[in-house]
């Protein structure tokens, strides 16, 4: 696997482009023409928006769309922070394969692709596998709450494993990317990043992940605190990939190469939950116009959430409750992107219809 | 048109069953065995759980799903409470037949059946439309500001549109139904009845509707008031029946009798926005076992909303700051149907996908 450093990922992040927000303008221009009252559908207007902005002004087009479903697992679970056991990650990648899991349903349901990556599984190789990418870089990434989790080496090695994934994708006339992620104990690394990233309380954002007891959640915010102490010097000096090496894992790295990468590519980018968005936290502090080209598709039933959300000033698209991760909430929300594009390029006008635009 | 008894509606009444709260129970059962974190896919799950009790326990089976947009003019227009000129309601039914409208969009992109229905639209009949059934009850309401909007007969005849739709619906092996409305100033009645079913102040609960200012929310809020006192002694007497009569609109009195219908067929019912759920709480009123199996699609924006969800002790499925109308929240509810039902009989067990079930 070819070794990169960080100058090349500067020349990837200086290739995204903010978007302009003088397009808004037009966009809004074209949906309060159609035969609707101004501003009617809400959020799905602003998803068009979002969508005509990020594509640099072209109507929006959100499929075809693919899921990245990246897997790989965490030192961390040694100290006992899962319900499920390690070997969990394994049999729900080969879950993904055979099409039995929560991602599965939702992503033919929403009439999106599901393509499922090995970063960093424990274990040897999957059996070759048509929907199957397998890039280990690791066989699960160190126990963070005695140091970093991966080499900056490594952890690059994984954010450039998305960037290709979402040029990959580009190449292949994919309009929408999501997010998906599976790795047992993974959202004691994203807690501890958001810890780290926002100055945010363990206590407050710590939660039963996949379904520990309340016992489970003390100890988990336990092992938080320790991975900040192991990993205070660098989090304190503010390097974000210092830090996303030091805390993160290999799907959480390689999940901000793909918003990095898809921003770059003007993809519009759909992210999970509570994991994904510890993956589009570092995506924004490595770049920030990621915010552009970005959807946060669902509010996490994870109870730190909520502060996540508000330490981002972004508001997610969809409220049910779930805390599931795969990348569930990213399929369903590419419905939603369907549904804005449709509205914005198949209603009729005003004039077309032959219907009066009121007072 | 055949003319309807209270004694008529009462059977009707009498053939909607009660879910039996006992069921819950074995369709959690089966969700907690497939290969996911218990509870983890929250509102879906809740949604499959209700599909599941509402069928008297099958597993959830929410296609083929389709929406009645049911149309009607209101007599009240004349107290200038619209945005739109009354001729709109017209206007946007035939853009509905010509495909031109946001529900017809988002019901293709939801892959739901969309059917209109005239059941009180000014002016004569429509040209002949295979998507559209004329069974106007009269060409608009009288004005609620001055009297009764219905007579107890059309008022039931209305019902019993709705009814007759809900049976046409089922007997074409329709497993969800939508609810859907256009008719210019029908928040006015809505509001209306609200109030006069809840208690609630018409300053709490009157929004600008179709796109209003803030001077013309007052101007409708005191023509509210109006309609409450010109029908006084009816709401003080209290029977839910005379009460829609008195407020209602001929679509609103239709949609009650579609979700009293469903109920009776065991279809599910999404009900849409500010107006549909008007005719739910109606339909309530008249029948508390609708409940059982009708979803509140999503949160309008129309202001007053809030307060009438926390009147009805419900919680909406979508937030999407949408305040169209027409169906078109119904139909991405139906979307979230789909998906949940799909969650319930395609996923695979623990012990199907070998995966370890947890601690």
């Amino acid at each position: 696997m070819k070794n990169y450093s960080r100058t090349d990922l500067e020349a990837v992040i200086s290739k995204v482009a903010a978007v302009d927000p003088a397009l808004e303008k037009s966009a809004r221009a074209h949906l309060d023409n159609l035969t609707k009252p101004i501003g009617s559908l809400g959020r799905l207007e602003d998803l068009a928006v979002k969508m005509y902005m990020a594509s640099g002004g072209n109507p929006p087009k959100s499929d075809p769309a693919r899921i990245y479903a990246i897997a790989g697992d965490h030192g961390v679970n040694a100290e006992n922070v899962s319900f499920f056991s390690q070997e969990v990650t394994r049999q729900m990648v080969e879950n993904f394969l055979r099409g039995g899991a929560g991602i599965n349903v939702l992503a033919t349901t929403s009439g999106v692709e599901l393509v499922v990556v090995d970063a960093g599984c424990m274990g040897g190789t999957f059996p070759e596998h048509p929907r199957l990418i397998q890039r280990k870089i690791n066989c699960g990434t160190a126990n963070i709450s005695k140091g970093p989790a991966m080499t900056e080496g490594d952890c690059l090695k994984a954010v450039f494993l998305g960037i290709d994934l979402a040029d990959e994708a580009h190449r292949e006339g994919i309009n929408t990317l999501g997010t998906g992620e599976m790795g047992v104990s993974n959202t004691t690394p994203s807690t501890a990043l958001y810890c780290a990233f926002f100055g945010l309380d363990p206590k407050s954002v710590t939660g039963p992940g996949g379904g520990i007891d309340a016992e489970g959640v003390i100890r988990k915010t336990g092992v938080i605190h320790r991975a900040l102490s192991a990993n205070k010097a660098v989090i304190e000096a503010g390097d974000s990939l210092s830090i996303l090496a030091a805390l993160g894992g290999y799907e959480i790295a390689a999940l901000a190469g793909l918003i990095i990468g898809g921003a770059k590519n003007r993809q519009m980018v759909c992210i999970d939950g509570f994991i994904s968005t510890a993956a589009y936290a570092v995506a924004c502090k490595l770049c920030p116009a990621v915010g552009g080209y970005s959807v946060l598709s669902h509010a996490s039933a994870e109870p730190g959430y909520a502060g996540v959300v508000k330490a981002l000033g972004r508001k997610p698209l969809l409220h049910l409750d779930m805390r599931l991760g795969e990348g569930s909430g990213a399929a369903l929300s590419m419905f939603m992107l369907r549904a804005a594009a449709n509205i914005y390029n198949d209603m009729a006008t005003f004039d077309d219809a032959g219907v009066d635009s009121g007072n």
